[in-house]
Formats: structure tokens, C-alpha cells, sequence
């Protein structure tokens, strides 16, 4: 028995121009597959004239994103808009109106997250938003559905493919960050100004999603420790390689005790052996590790029309199920939070120090280390001229007594410059 | 608000034991996650009198399954018996009483899944199975749920963790398949009689369901072409390496054309870049291609007490979910499907030929390649004392094709044997 479900979009850009292209082209596939007949009857953009790549009827097409949300023939909502006005007020009204709503939106979820998930809690109606982290890999329904019973102790997470595509190719094509990011605008994987990408803050916005929803606990973007990759250079990747390890920007969010949790987006050091190390060019991951599952990773496309738009139609199936079936699926709750401090973080450290090539100088540096009690695990001296480099890397240490032991190291006569400062992250 | 489920669990072995663990120790924070409070009320084992890993309470414990289907104190039922027999009439009978049912049967699902579908979806309520195929990896949710609407294409997946654990050592380690097996053996990942996973039976029933789910058709164990490992030689494993290949034992389902699928289970070559390539030791993985999506990796534990337990609690707690809200969640609808046979696989391969060390040897085995319309892409030469090694992959070529040319080559004077054929899968 088919039954039919009438779909109200807002925006028609890159993300709601493939869905409508899906909802097109595969209706009878989708009807066969699911049941459902979706039926595409208001779309929302700013301009109705321009050309789009889906062969969306004009007819359907509207201005007034506000009347897709009121129309009575609309009977649910997806919002593929992005930024958090309007988005979040339209939002708020579909789900008022008893109207399901699909978004891809994290920005909105990462700030304004917890009100959207209490209106539709208490409006008793679907908001699905699998495609706000990581495209087209499921991992909201994982987490909130197969994993709902699970004690989740920690995700890491590779949210961004932009920066995971500039650290392969420095990795494995030896170029600079600078010639890496220029490849990856050449390629449409980076935008003109890359801030929001390199410099960590889409990651952030992620990891705040992921934290909600992998713990229930109240989290927003601006909780997030946040670091990018500009600094990074071809020495500590070629070092990272040496030691055994591959540098990818990650988002960390990990239960630290009760319900204190720390949430961070930073480069870090990655063993080669571990699964998120072989994640290469734009893919996405994210690796989860809970008590009664053991550890689990989902690999996917992060970004794209097509993949982010196929997490959006699950999501719309599921609302659609739901709403014909007279309820919803299950709410999101969140709980306040404690974040702790990226101070307090508890982390081996690979630590990158140019120095004067003179006797002595490991003895001074390795004095600092000890006033601070960082204790190291292993270092490498490597000439370069008159100067030497040593590598570092450490036993576990406390990140304030870190930052304490290179204040103090940049003021020694004999050190030069800190050439890096890496987490490492997922080693045994 | 937390609302009961009271749960009639048959069989506590190792996953009914991990089961009733984690409902006994976790029950609080599953309540606090969830508003489901999971009782434990019954639990049908061999030996009432057996020492358990979980204290399972005495009183609970019963030989009489089918007491426990019967009892109306039970709301659903999780199945964790094994085998075809009583499991298969225990689910009917839960089921057409009403009662959901969360199996981890795969024996049960890849032969005789059809007719549990039809039960459960007759009597509207919900058939899980999650634990089936893959573990703890929640594969079976994320090709129902997240991927309704997709149009796959095809599915790799490892999915037996004893094979690729000997693989893995066979690859990294150089051991001897012998002693790889053995070492497995010692590890508890194999067991005393290999032969369900070392000759991929227990691939060839999850390559069944997985081709039920993703395809949507009635694809059952005896459908899927399969081959073992257990002829594998180091000499093969090093010309993988050699090549940029990992040699992986792949359950592979794909859509042909229309209605028309693929199912097989053998060895195969995978390129070094592809994400199941550095799949490692006894993880399982699951490759999904999608018209939309594009690529999607889910890894993870795929066997073992606790991650299959944890699937199996998934389950549970979406199987309370749905009774509780008075429905059920999507039924499962199988069509008939045409199996293309192995013989028209079409596929690049590998072969390993040994013939005697002279001249015009080359010409005689191109010459049979010729003939059968097998057209090489590479081709090395190894000396072996008075014998060479001729290592070929070829282009793109018939199963049937190559199969003549192997028989043809075996027969050639200058043959000595045929070393090894693999197919090479996932190459762009």
C-alpha cells in the first residue's frame, strides 16, 4: 500500500538541489522501496528565475519560505537553508504546527540545538538532522538508535574534508600546507576563504552535535577547544611518518568522568595502525568507542550534494514512517554539562624543538621538562647546520604543565623556536 | 517517564550471557538513556544448574523455551539459540502471539528468513536482527533505515573475523596459513574444526542476508557462490603485496542488471588504497556503493559476547520503543531474484602459473590466453631453479573464459601447475 507524503523544501542550493533532483528522478524507485510516494510541493529560494540543476516544475517554486512552512499541503518540513536565521525561526514554526522537520543545518544545531530539540520533544514530532555532521555517513542514527543503550566513552572524529584532503597530500604528495590548500580550492574541496575549515571551526561546530548526541549532554560550538591546521608544517609531518604516526585534524569528544565531558578539535598524532589513519583524501570518519560494542568507525563522503542529500532522504523516510504511523521517533534530552578545560587535558604530546647545536643543550631543555614533570618517552636529535632539532615525544602529561614547560623553554638562550606542539591521540 | 519491557530471553551463552549482563549491571543507565526500564523475567537455557558468567538469577531461569515464548509476562523476545531448530519455531510462535522478536541467528535468517519476514510483517510486529551480520557493526539498521531510499549498487564486506585475523598474520607476519590458523586457534578466534569459516560458510549465510537487505530480494545461504581460504599460499599473499594488493576474504553482493544479483563469497585481491584493505586482525567491515551516497565504510568487532551483545540490546530497546508506542517499526518485503551464476562474472584475476624456465614458454601460455579472449594486463617472471613463475593480471574477462584458459594452461607440456586464482575486486 502506498501512501503519499507531501515535502515542503527550504532552500534549493547545492544540498536541497540534489534532493529535489532524487525526489524527482527516483520517486517510483523510492515508492517501490519504502512505500512512500514523496511528493516534492513547495520549494523555497531566493530567486525563482534562476536556473537550477533539477529540473524543479516552476510551479512549485516560492519566495516566501515562511508559506512552504504554513502551507496545509505541506507535510513536512526539510531545511537545507543553513546559518541559523531564518532557518531557526521557520524551523521552530514547522514544529509548533506539528510539522516533522529534516535539517542539515549545523550550524543552528551547534548553537541553538537544545531549544529545537525541547520544541519538538514537547510538540511530540520528528527533527532528524543526519546530515548536519559527517554527509552522508549515518552516524546520528547509529548513535542515537543502535548505540541508545551503549556507554559511550569516547568519538573521534574526522568531520572535515577539506582539511583531511590538505593533510593527505602532505602526508603522501610532500607539498606544503600552502600548495596543499591551493589543490584543494583548484578542486572545489576548499572555498576562496578557507578560514571555517582550516582553521577548525566547521569541525567545531561538529563536534558539538557529536557530543550531544553521543553523551546527551548539553553542548555548544562555542564549548569547543578549537585549534587549526595553518600552522602545521612538512617537518612535523615528516616527523609524524617517522615515529609511526599520521597527523589528522580531529574532533574529540570524551567522557572524562560522571558527567564531565571534554570536547576539543585540534591536529593530533594518530598511530598508522589505527583506522582513522587510513581515512586519506576527503573522506570523513568517525571512530566510536563504547564499553559493550568495543570500537566501531563509520567511513563515508562528508560533503557533497548527492551524499549530504541521501542522508536527507533516510531522515525524510523516517519522519514520513513515523508521521503516517501517527507518532514520533524517539526525542533528543539533553542535560547540562561540565566541560573540562583543555588545561586539564591528559595527552602524550610530540613536542618539535629547534636549538643551538652546542653541548649542554639537551641537558638545559631536558631540565625544563623535569621542573615541570613531563617525562618523556622518547626523543630524536637531528642536525640542521649550526642548529640542531629534537623531537620529542611524551609520557602522559598535563597540558597546563606542557604549556608551562615551552613558556619557559622559549625563554632558554639555547632554544631557537618551538617547531611543534601535536596531541597524540589513540595510541594504546 | 519510564515505562517496562519485561524480556524472555532464550539461550545464555556467550551473547545471552553478555545479554543478560549488561540488562542486569547497566539497567539504571539504560533507563536513564533510554525511559525504558529492560526486565529480565525469563531465560530459557540447556542446564538450569550451570555456572554463568552473568548472575542471572535462579528463579528466571528454565529449560522450557517454549514456556518462555508462552508467558504472558513476556512482551518480547530475544532469541539467541543458534541453529535452524527450535529457534525457527520458537520465532513463529512469538511472533504470531504478537511478540516482537531480536534474533542473532544467522543460520535462521539466511535460510529460512523469508518466511520469518512475512510472519512478522502478517502480525505487525517487529523481527530485529541486527547481531546477524557483522557483530556490533549496525550495518542491518543503517541499509534498512538510513539507506531506504538509496539505490545500491554493491556491498564488500569482511565479515568473518577468523579469516581475516590468519590473513592479517599470513600478510604481516608471513606465517604459513597452517600456522596462522593455528595461531587463531590458540587466540580462541578459531575453532577446533575451522571449517564454517576458514571455507566461508558463515560469510557465504551473512553474504545471504546481506544481499536480503540491501537488495530487497529472497537471496538465500545455498544461492552464494563460495570459495575458502585454505588454499592460499604465502607465495600469492607476497605477489598481492608486490602488486599494491591485499588479499581479503570479500562477501560480495551486487546488483547486475534489474532484478538480476551477484552473490559470492571467495579470496580476492583488493588494492592497498581501497578503506577494506586496512581492515586488520579479527575486525569485520562492510563496504556499501550507493547511487547517492557514494562510499560508506562501517567497521568494527564483529563477533564476540559483548559487541554482539550490544547489538542484540539495540535491538531490544527499538523493539520496546515500537510496542510501546502501539506499532511496529518497517517490515521487511523480499522479491524474487535472479542469481547470475560465477561463470558469468565478469572481473579482472589473478594467476599464478608455474611452467618450465625456457624459451617460448611465454607464447605458449599467451597463445591460450589469446584463444579464450583473456587479455593481460601485466605480466611478471620470477626464476624458480629450473621452473619460472609467470604472475598475470589481466583486463576485465569472463569467469568462464578464464576458467577455459586454466583448464587449457593445465594440459600445456610447459605447465607444471596453476599456483593461484584470484579475483580482483574494487579496483576504479
Amino acid at each position: 500500500m502506498t501512501r503519499s507524503v507531501r515535502v515542503g523544501l527550504l532552500g534549493c542550493g547545492h544540498v536541497g538541489g540534489a534532493l529535489a533532483q532524487l525526489l524527482l528522478d527516483d520517486g517510483d524507485a523510492i515508492q517501490e522501496r519504502t512505500g512512500l510516494r514523496l511528493e516534492l510541493v513547495a520549494v523555497a529560494v531566493r530567486s525563482v528565475t534562476k536556473e537550477r540543476t533539477a529540473a524543479v516544475p516552476q510551479a512549485v517554486l516560492t519566495h516566501d519560505a515562511q508559506a512552504v512552512v504554513n502551507d496545509s499541503d505541506v507535510d513536512v518540513v526539510v531545511e537545507v537553508i543553513g546559518g541559523i536565521e531564518p532557518a531557526r525561526g521557520l524551523i521552530l514554526e514547522a514544529l509548533k504546527a506539528g510539522k516533522p522537520v529534516v535539517t542539515a543545518n549545523k550550524e543552528l544545531l551547534a548553537n541553538v540545538g537544545a531549544e529545537l530539540f525541547e520544541t519538538a520533544a514537547a510538540s511530540g514530532v520528528d527533527l532528524l538532522f543526519e546530515a548536519a555532521v559527517g554527509g552522508g555517513i549515518p552516524l546520528i542514527r547509529v548513535l542515537r538508535e543502535s548505540l541508545a543503550g551503549e556507554r559511550i566513552q569516547r568519538v573521534i572524529g574526522i568531520v572535515n574534508g577539506t582539511t583531511n584532503y590538505i593533510l593527505t597530500r602532505m602526508a603522501e604528495g610532500g607539498a606544503s600546507y600552502h600548495d596543499a590548500l591551493a589543490e584543494a580550492q583548484g578542486l572545489g574541496y576548499a572555498e576562496r576563504d578557507p578560514t571555517a575549515d582550516v582553521e577548525g571551526y566547521d569541525a567545531a561546530a561538529k563536534a558539538a552535535i557529536l557530543g550531544s548526541i553521543a553523551f546527551g549532554i548539553r553542548t555548544v560550538a562555542g564549548d569547543v577547544y578549537r585549534e587549526g591546521i595553518s600552522e602545521l608544517t612538512l617537518a612535523d609531518v615528516s616527523y609524524a611518518a617517522r615515529l609511526g604516526y599520521v597527523i589528522k585534524l580531529l574532533a574529540v569528544v570524551e567522557r572524562v568522568n560522571g558527567d564531565e565531558v571534554a570536547v576539543r578539535v585540534h591536529p593530533a598524532m594518530l598511530p598508522v595502525t589505527h583506522p582513522l589513519s587510513s581515512v586519506r583524501d576527503s573522506f570523513n570518519a568517525v571512530f566510536v568507542e563504547g564499553d559493550a560494542v568495543g570500537e566501531l568507525m563509520l567511513l563515508g563522503r562528508g560533503a557533497g550534494g548527492m551524499p549530504t542529500a541521501s542522508a536527507v532522504l533516510g531522515d525524510l523516510i523516517d519522519a514520513s514512517h513515523n508521521l503516517l504511523s501517527g507518532g514520533s521517533g524517539r526525542t533528543v534530552t539533553l542535560r547540562p554539562a561540565t566541560i573540562r578545560p583543555i588545561d586539564d587535558l591528559l595527552s602524550e604530546y610530540y613536542l618539535n624543538i629547534e636549538v643551538a647545536d652546542r653541548p649542554g643543550v639537551l641537558a638545559a631543555v631536558a631540565g625544563v621538562f623535569g621542573q615541570h614533570r613531563v617525562s618523556i618517552r622518547s626523543m630524536e636529535q637531528e642536525g640542521l647546520g649550526d642548529e640542531a632539532r629534537l623531537v620529542f615525544i611524551t609520557h602522559t602529561a598535563r597540558e597546563s604543565d606542557v604549556q608551562a614547560c615551552l613558556h619557559d623553554l622559549r625563554r632558554l638562550d639555547v632554544v631557537d623556536r618551538i617547531g611543534g606542539m601535536l596531541r597524540v591521540v589513540g595510541s594504546r
